[in-house]
């Protein structure tokens, strides 16, 4: 990017009056010097079949030339008009809960023709009409795309197909893979395989959702291969890909292999909400960074992210800021609200944007103005950020799926998931200041080396040669911290058949044949200086003798297994977690391994996080937040320039409720 | 009416052998003098298709007209026939969670061609048998009829009839007022209309809602004028309108307008149940009798009580008394008990009547013996009672849609409503002893000028003339106490475009332009007497120079934002309460507003009730209730009769426990 | 039986490589003597229409021979192969919730002819080519069975010819009996009955679920027919009952009527799942055991039941064998695991068997090597237990549907059910050592005379000839303690429209004609040593002149109602109990009845059991279980021999934690 994007999503079409040119003195005096506009507004573009008017896009477009704010093109294929609908009732997705109604976006079947006929017809359409300005600096495909669960009796037939191909058309082969003569669920014909909605066989489930993945990111490429014609050499292509959703963006999404979809852009984008007020700890926005980042290709956009927002998270004084900021420290080169102004009818009335309905400045858009201001100046230091982490985390969709079915604690208790384990990991990783990348298993085996330290939260399901990557990593002198649930079933969700962890146990130095959930077990720490209780689940592990205890169950039908240990394997080291501990616990042992695999350098800790990399000039910048209410003294490397003041720092530096401070190395 | 009437649903059909006679001498000891009979009976009294026998009513009817005994004909269509729905399945309503089964009553589709032909050949039937009948006091159209929610393909069309005649057959028009850009969902060809229940669109589904309460209330003026021409002058017709449901009745129905259901009616009647026992506070009693009064046409017929009632409602020794005439006291001229027996069979039998399922003499009839004398010793006085209140409480049917699909709290919490706004004020007033009336947007401009004081709870839709009104009676003089969320939309669900709130913001006085759910925000009032808490919602107000603050918030985020305010404007004054603040500051600025509106005049508060008016001898009527399990001293005004005892009235009178005195002015 | 069986459920079908003879070495070491085949394995046996393939039965059975294990053939008809889903999708069961979709088991409709027809053709296959091996000792028919809630319009169909039948072909015989008037749903023609799942009538509803355990019946004895021209004299047949499910076996199951369901066999079997580790205390065992003993001929099998099981299972040291030797305490012949190995693929990865799916030597494995050992050691002692206990209860599946749909508490909790009333009396019967067994209502009549006391809980709908019986009992010299809620209703749920209860009130000195749930009622015994409270449900009781009473209502509105009470009638005695008391109250009660009655003679309590017998040699047989961490020392009669350790007891006997002692009589 030539600037830091300073964005807002823009819906001229949602407007009760003509607003552009007072909206655009608005923006410009906040330093919004971008839009995404056209996202999901298909029926504004198309109101009946063939009858096209993308005049309001380019009203926007000119108007916004001439104010010399670039705008974003969403494709608005993520929500199709009535008249589609109508005309083909069949576009509306079959699911798991039956046809789905015309009302809200995401719930037709991406694969049906009719559909993508009438899509890429309007695409073809837009750029036609819209690329070529010089402004536009972008394309968004589509925007949080998903397969959204279609399983009609069409996608099974694909999915039939996609079946014969991987078993090389030999049901026996299926069968042994999936195990279905559990309950009578062989298949000997290919015509015999059921509707996938009824099945328990959790092997075909995770297939059907690995198969659905494969239709999101087909269905990216696809709409890429339509835009791609339409840009010139300096437009990029993006597209809005979304976490998994707990009220707010939370973990690695299921329903998405990001990886995959970031093939389809240029730069990948992201949208990220997160809790605001008492519960805005930045961790959210490092988290959803972090992954964007590693899945794409380093520098990413914020497409989204909230201003106001929900009720609950109208901003307290100084945190829109703190966001801002906190979104370009993880690498990002833009921050675009969602959205510029509220909407005034049908659904997301209460997701407020940067303005309320009544257009007026208001104490967000006031901040917003300071932001803007200092993103301007600050631009030639902050653009280009890039990072060299040393640890990472691997993730995996696999294991994601795997555990949603054969959940931790069991069925009685399905609600502690993958994303779960890899949170609680990962905010200790936070809290303590390392920074990480992510890996995945499609780049594991390239990547791991670059890193000190690997960290392999719940991996339930993977191949073989996954496992044996990790291995050889560890044996070539990295530090791995794998937990419990990991190497247990092949990448279909066989249990491994050999003693647990099927290929980690050599170097982690530990065999299982029994797990189980805690009834009151207590943990101490190896050291003892620290004593707690094991919470979701737990393995009982038979250590090697030149295996390491680091946590030991304090119950006394426990007491012979360790919680966690630790082992010497090649040039390397593995540290295994046999449970899953209470915070302060897992705190410890992840403090203990990141500081055994000298990763863990920050005196910091949180509510003070520090986040940072080099520039384009080659200079270290140095982010240090206050996520809290009360005024904080950091921790600093002395002789850093700080942006903001001007000022060179000392070896500690205040820093006021929700503010930081960026320093820049002085070469 | 000529007496009060006291009386039960009587079901003959129900019985498991031949009891009328024994129970009609029952009937005659405890006073009963009034039956209820035919409502949802029609399979008994047409078993076949046009196979009729209304001979078991003629002679219910007959034996009654022997006894003394007045009868209610309820007309028995809100439960359909077997042989109904096995003829005509496409009588069984479509509805948001598919097509119903035959069984319960109550999910036909009202206005089906084949539903409607047999309901009016059946209601001409009973007319034309039973009508005429000396004894036969009036008839009651169905039994809380509602539109249930039917939305099948004819009943969607018979909506896009409705929206093209509403919208002048201007799509445009259309997708201006509900937004329906936002999601592509614009419709530009009324064939497009998409089915209603998938929408998300919160103006489209609105407006659904209202015009199902249209078709409801068609139904019962399409009733009246089948059996208008069967009856006699002296024969009133009334409707059975229930409130909205808790578990027991609570707040303004969101199904039906219950006031334009009056407009079918000559005396409108209602059922009232309520929590009994340690909850029995004769607050719903009070309600549902104050809205009903409001609704019709002043005094009005409690159709159904509970007599056992459900288990956990048996009540206390005393209670059954106090109940009956807690409804007389406002306003109610018939007490009629759901049901006489309690059923044998099917589903409501732990739904107890007056007597058990062993039809013998139990506590409650004997209790029920105790009111039916009073009933008759006493009408002379309490017929016919007029109540000129100070004080009204707008309520709105549109509102209470709106924060359906807008809540309070947002989407993460949509539990606390329209009616948890408007029953915890009610609550307040009724503990203080200000009873009130009920105004709608339909008689509010006509009717606001007749009140001091006139409350408007969280009146978040509304159209601008209902806003001007009332902004109209604040300058002319009024008291207006106005809450959050009100002003918020137009009747169609569309955020006003300019500040908030709307039309209302010069009388109160204030501005905001953020709201948000509080985090651990305290509340002070601004005599600094009480302390207290913000609760799920609350509102960034900016006040005027002029403005008075009532409340403030304690939380330093928002020390600036006044909670509660008060404003002079022309010759009225109008107070604004900007958050759900805890039960006791809630209680503190209601009764802090009501005194500044003179209409605070009672020194007794909860359990000690008082409830009157004017009897049809003119003379002034006061009951004071206990609603507690102890005995209690009331002040009063002395030299009023007591009609009980027939003493006069000292300062203050003894009330014992779940008791009370009724005391007459003496000319 | 020849020998204690000692088992597993074996299923080569889902192995991953071949382990059958190195499973045979696993199983001779743990002394494992029968394991159970094919059950759900259809698919495996018939993997494309008409095409059998049971070589992989024959040659387990043929291994098995050889190793000197006995088999059990489990028919696999209780889960559908895929093709037959496929062919014949009519198959799949329609219920409440909608049309059954593939994959899981048990959700087919076993009235079906097409199902019929290729489960005959599969079992006859497998009998056939199986059941002459010398080493097959019998048939489990089917596994589990119930109806599934099919009520598709072929099984409605069939409903309504039962009715016919049931009433005589007399429509108001129905509606009389069913109560139908009630919100018109009469019935008066055949062909109006409407879909039983929409009907809101207790009454026809629970007569769906009558007639739906009686098609569950009528398929076992249709598979009996079919598989018993097969078998030898020395062949038993035998079918898997579970219990109603909470997470664990709790309670009769309200979807069979095992009684019934017993005719279809030679020999009754059962699962038993419990909770494990500080909740297992043998009350489920028991429970399990006397159903299964009382439905059935006496000894039983239990022909599942948990080795690791669910995570939260794992047992603790020295439980398994605890386990194993309680199921012999209860009658048990047969001890069997589900299953030898853990699935590796699927659905019930984490229901562990014996091995773990490493298939290695565990704790659970080593475990059942020491029971294997005793098994065979203490057969001669252990074989062929007799009881012959003093006290029973009657239950009742009427009563458990009836209770299902008249809810103990209101519709407002539906929670507490007939089987909590029943599972909190068999607990206190279970923890203070008196051993129990059932009565039926098909056996009750003939068996209560064995009896010094029979206890009937919540017999809410029961037919009057069942309560003169009990009401002859009684007279006749019998002790019978009655719960709240019985007598209320006749066999279809029509509430008795006579005193309450009905019949029963002159044994028990007792009527009512109120009852209500409590609202912080105390309670007291009437001689005055404990306080507590009534919880779910309380009747107002009028007692007689000498019915004396028990439990007192402290509170000031119950005071002159007995809670509980007692009355001599004839020869014999009748306690009432007219609430849910709380436990310690409901075990004071019990525990003064069973005083009373003469069956409490045991001063051991929990966690101490006794359970015993007379053995094949007529010696008397005494367990004495610890089921607790602690160790205890246990009263015993002296002079019996340690079956363990060979001595003689003293007074008192050492138990160790999760431990027991075996004693025997020396004649």
């Amino acid at each position: 990017m030539e600037k830091l994007l300073y964005g807002v999503a823009y819906y001229d079409e949602y407007m009760p009056f003509d607003r552009l040119y007072e909206d655009i003195r608005m923006m410009q005096a906040a330093g919004i010097n971008v839009v995404r506009i056209g996202e999901s507004t298909w029926s504004t573009m198309e109101p009946q079949p063939g009858v096209f008017d993308t005049s309001h896009l380019t009203r926007v477009i000119e108007a916004m030339q001439a104010a010399g704010i670039s705008v974003i093109l969403g494709t608005p294929t993520y929500a199709i008009p009535s008249w589609l609908a109508r005309a083909y009732p069949e576009i509306l997705a079959v699911t798991e809960k039956g046809k789905e109604l015309y009302g809200r976006r995401q719930n037709m079947d991406i694969t049906h023709p009719a559909y993508l006929f009438h899509a890429e017809r309007i695409i073809r359409k837009m750029m036609e009409t819209c690329a070529h300005y010089a402004n536009v600096i972008g394309v968004q495909l589509d925007n949080e795309t998903k397969a959204y669960g279609t399983s009609g009796p069409n996608v099974q037939q694909g999915f039939v197909r996609y079946l014969k191909k991987k078993f090389n058309n030999d049901t026996d082969a299926l069968n042994k893979a999936f195990g279905l003569d559990y309950w009578s669920n062989r298949i000997d014909a290919w015509e015999d395989v059921p509707d996938v909605r009824g099945t328990i066989n959790g092997s075909f489930s995770a297939e059907f959702r690995r198969y659905l993945r494969h239709v999101a990111a087909d269905f990216l490429m696809w709409q890429r291969r339509i835009v791609e014609p339409y840009l010139r050499e300096d437009q990029f292509i993006t597209h809005n890909t979304d976490l998994s959703w707990a009220g707010y963006s939370y973990g690695l999404n299921g329903e998405v292999d990001v990886f995959e979809d970031a093939k389809a852009t240029t730069v990948l984008g992201v949208d990220i909400y997160h809790p605001s007020r008492s519960g805005l700890t930045g961790m959210e926005i490092a988290f959803g960074g972090d992954l964007t980042r590693s899945a794409g290709k380093g520098n990413y956009l914020v497409l989204e992210t909230e201003a106001q927002g929900f009720p609950e998270w109208m901003p307290y004084e100084g945190q829109l800021r703190l966001q801002a900021f906190s979104h370009l420290a993880g690498g990002a080169e833009m921050v675009e609200y969602w959205h510029w102004h509220s909407t005034h009818n049908s659904f997301e009335t209460y997701w407020k944007g940067l303005l309320s309905q009544d257009f007026g400045e208001n104490e967000t858009y006031r901040a917003a103005k300071g932001i803007g201001k200092e993103f301007r100046e600050l631009r030639p230091h902050l653009l280009g950020l890039r990072k060299t982490n040393r640890t990472a985390i691997l993730v995996s969709n696999t294991a994601l799926t795997a555990i949603d079915a054969f959940p931790i604690s069991g069925y009685s208790d399905p609600s502690f998931r993958y994303n779960d384990v890899l949170m609680r990991i990962y905010r200790v990783l936070y809290e303590n200041n390392v920074e990480c990348d992510f890996l995945f298993p499609q780049n594991a085996a390239e990547r791991m080396g670059d890193y000190d330290l690997v960290i392999i939260p719940a991996l339930y399901a993977a191949p073989d040669e996954l496992l044996c990557q990790i291995c050889h990593y560890a044996e070539q002198g990295g530090h791995v911290f794998i937990t419990y649930r990991s190497g247990f079933s092949d990448e279909n969700n066989r249990v491994w058949p050999d003693t647990q962890p099927h290929r980690l146990r050599e170097i982690c130095g530990i065999t299982y044949q029994h797990f189980t959930t805690p009834e009151d077990v207590g943990l101490q720490s190896a050291d003892t200086t620290l004593e707690g209780n094991a919470q979701q689940f737990m393995e009982l592990l038979n250590p090697c003798a030149d295996t390491e205890t680091l946590i030991r169950y304090t119950h006394p039908a426990y007491s012979r297994y360790p919680a966690a240990t630790r082992h010497s394997c090649g040039k390397g080291c593995a540290t295994y977690l046999g449970c899953q501990p209470d915070p302060a616990m897992l705190s410890w042992i992840i403090r203990d391994t990141c500081r055994n695999a000298g990763v863990l350098n920050s005196t910091n800790t949180f509510p003070i996080i520090e986040r940072g990399g080099t520039n384009a000039q080659g200079k270290r910048i140095l982010y240090i937040f206050n996520y809290s209410g009360k005024a904080q003294v950091a921790h600093c490397p002395s002789g850093m320039r700080d942006l903001i003041n001007g000022c060179l720092s000392a070896e500690t530096i205040p820093v006021d409720p929700w503010n930081f401070v960026i320093l820049e190395e002085v070469l």
